[in-house]
């Protein structure tokens, strides 16, 4: 993720063509970066939450607005509409409210723009020193010649910065020469662990092998897999017991296998995916579009006319986590 | 599945058109139902072994032995060609070898043949009484208006007549009116559950649902499910305890949520399936080809050069099993 000539420029992940072709978004107006989030050219929550604050930097410096009020306003508009483009990414909510609390309607125009723009590089800055922090806080949790087993994708990709969250663990842990071999769910229906993961480990020349979700109960059976490591779209830390996960869709089975056959559960969640205010109640599990599951690129491949349901995450609970690693601390809510 | 005027007719279930133009094969060559049998447009090891037996029963009409012994001699090679078409299922070796035993070289070439159609076609009657009485026995252990999750598929098609197993018993009950909803899985890499299962119980005009196999545990976290209904390629009996069961992978992840979240899980599993040989250290799980991961109806989808690890099959122990269904009796193989 690069911002440069109030240009933002995103790998495309939503390509057809993604990862042989790479094809990049150069978003020069919000409307563009709205949709690069809604259709998931950008992935990740902290990737998501950099972009939606760049998109409000864009539309800052495209901004018609003549008094300083309005403008006020108009930003105030935007961030709403950017907070509801992806209903359970906690992470944009934050650094949208961050900019617009920082945000001061007595300043002039040309102030606030240049306000707005300036903490979004700032929050990108501090980002880029969380995930170094987390990825080797996280790295001092494994052992030597381990393997590890990780769902959807977690890496550099995700976060906009020079390393991920789970699989930043395993970039880190590689460095240090401690990974022997990771198993990668291909993470359907997007497939971002076959498409992003799979590519992104490749980058870094980590052994991997990527399998379908079906396939986890075998290899935990029979490849001697040291820990799961996956990461997270929000924690909730007002339930009790805290600590509840949302994350990708199929992360609470790869739960329940690591309690069954007694290997470690790592979520990696820096504390910007920390949700102090909902509780469980309060959850509402995005439901995404059908055809993620019935169409293949286009074409149709189930019979017309069935019923699918395609909840775009699920919910951990803390007894099934043995350790959450932060960019700050390692939790263990299990115990 | 039918037989007529010495040809097999088959739905053509690995067509890139299945199920939206239903295209049939009609086999008039042992190598054409080696083909089917190969390239999955026959599925499930029942119907697999009929049509191993009709094909070997091709093979017999079309020969041109001349000699008894040469005839019987050729029949055996043939049938132990068919055997090793797909390594696990367990039903098609039986098929073979009952009609083989029954074989006498010194019956003419004609008596030899008449006794092959003719056992195959016993075999197949049989096999309809076989599924009937498992569906029937299958549906009385279900209580009224019950939600349940099934995997891969196990219908009509499966077993080439008119029930399945476990969907045979979801046939069985939905006529007693039980059945309030079926959530099915797509069942990667090859989306049986998408195309077959849900077509299937589509023309039953029963309630269903598909999910990705991520989404079980969403499920039956949210979605008060009462029991899981999986078939079996293979049951175990040699092994202390016995009743291991090797089915579609991933059967076994979901045995160990059903453990966990307290649902029974059933497996429809006809005596055909049991295999009274072989243990556990016997087993070589058959790995398929990479190309069903990495690649979708003839496109590229992941990053070139990826590892990929593809297992057909996953074992379920005992102690995961609530009941066995046979078309005989209920085995309770966890108590």
């Amino acid at each position: 993720m690069v911002w440069l000539h109030n240009t933002l420029r995103l790998l495309d992940q939503n390509s057809l063509q993604f990862p042989y072709n790479l094809q990049y978004i150069e978003a020069t107006t919000p409307e563009a970066v709205i949709t690069a989030i809604k259709e998931m050219s950008v992935r990740g929550a902290p990737a998501i939450s950099l972009a939606g604050g760049y998109g409000l930097a864009i539309a800052a410096i495209k901004s018609k607005s003549k008094f300083s009020q309005e403008f006020f306003i108009e930003m105030t508009r935007v961030g709403t509409t950017f907070k509801s483009t992806r209903p359970t990414a906690v992470n944009l909510v934050n650094v949208i409210d961050r900019i617009l609390t920082g945000l001061n309607p007595e300043m002039d125009i040309d102030q606030q723009k240049e306000y707005i723009i300036e903490e979004i590089k700032r929050i990108h800055a501090e980002e880029e020193a969380t995930y170094r922090d987390l990825s080797r806080r996280g790295a001092e949790l494994l052992t030597d010649h381990i393997k590890v087993l990780t769902h959807c994708n977690t890496g550099a990709l995700a976060t906009g910065t020079a390393y991920g969250t789970a699989i930043g663990i395993i970039q880190k842990a590689h460095q240090q020469s401690k990974i022997q071999h990771v198993y990668a769910t291909e993470t359907r229906p997007r497939l971002q662990g076959l498409k992003i993961t799979a590519w992104e480990l490749q980058q870094l020349q980590i052994p991997t092998t990527v399998i379908v979700e079906g396939a986890v109960g075998y290899v935990l059976a029979n490849k001697e897999i040291d820990c799961i490591l996956v990461g997270a779209d929000r924690v909730l830390i007002n339930e009790q017991p805290p600590y509840f996960v949302l994350n990708k869709v199929g992360t609470l089975p790869l739960a329940i296998l690591a309690k069954y056959y007694k290997i470690p559960l790592i979520v990696a969640a820096p504390h910007s995916t920390f949700d102090h205010q909902k509780k469980l109640k309060h959850i509402e599990i995005e439901l995404r579009n059908k055809r993620e599951i019935t169409h293949f690129q286009g074409f149709q491949i189930a019979p017309d006319n069935i019923n699918t349901l395609n909840p775009a995450f699920d919910i951990t609970p803390p007894d099934l986590i043995t350790a959450i690693v932060t960019e700050k601390e390692i939790i263990y809510p299990a115990t």
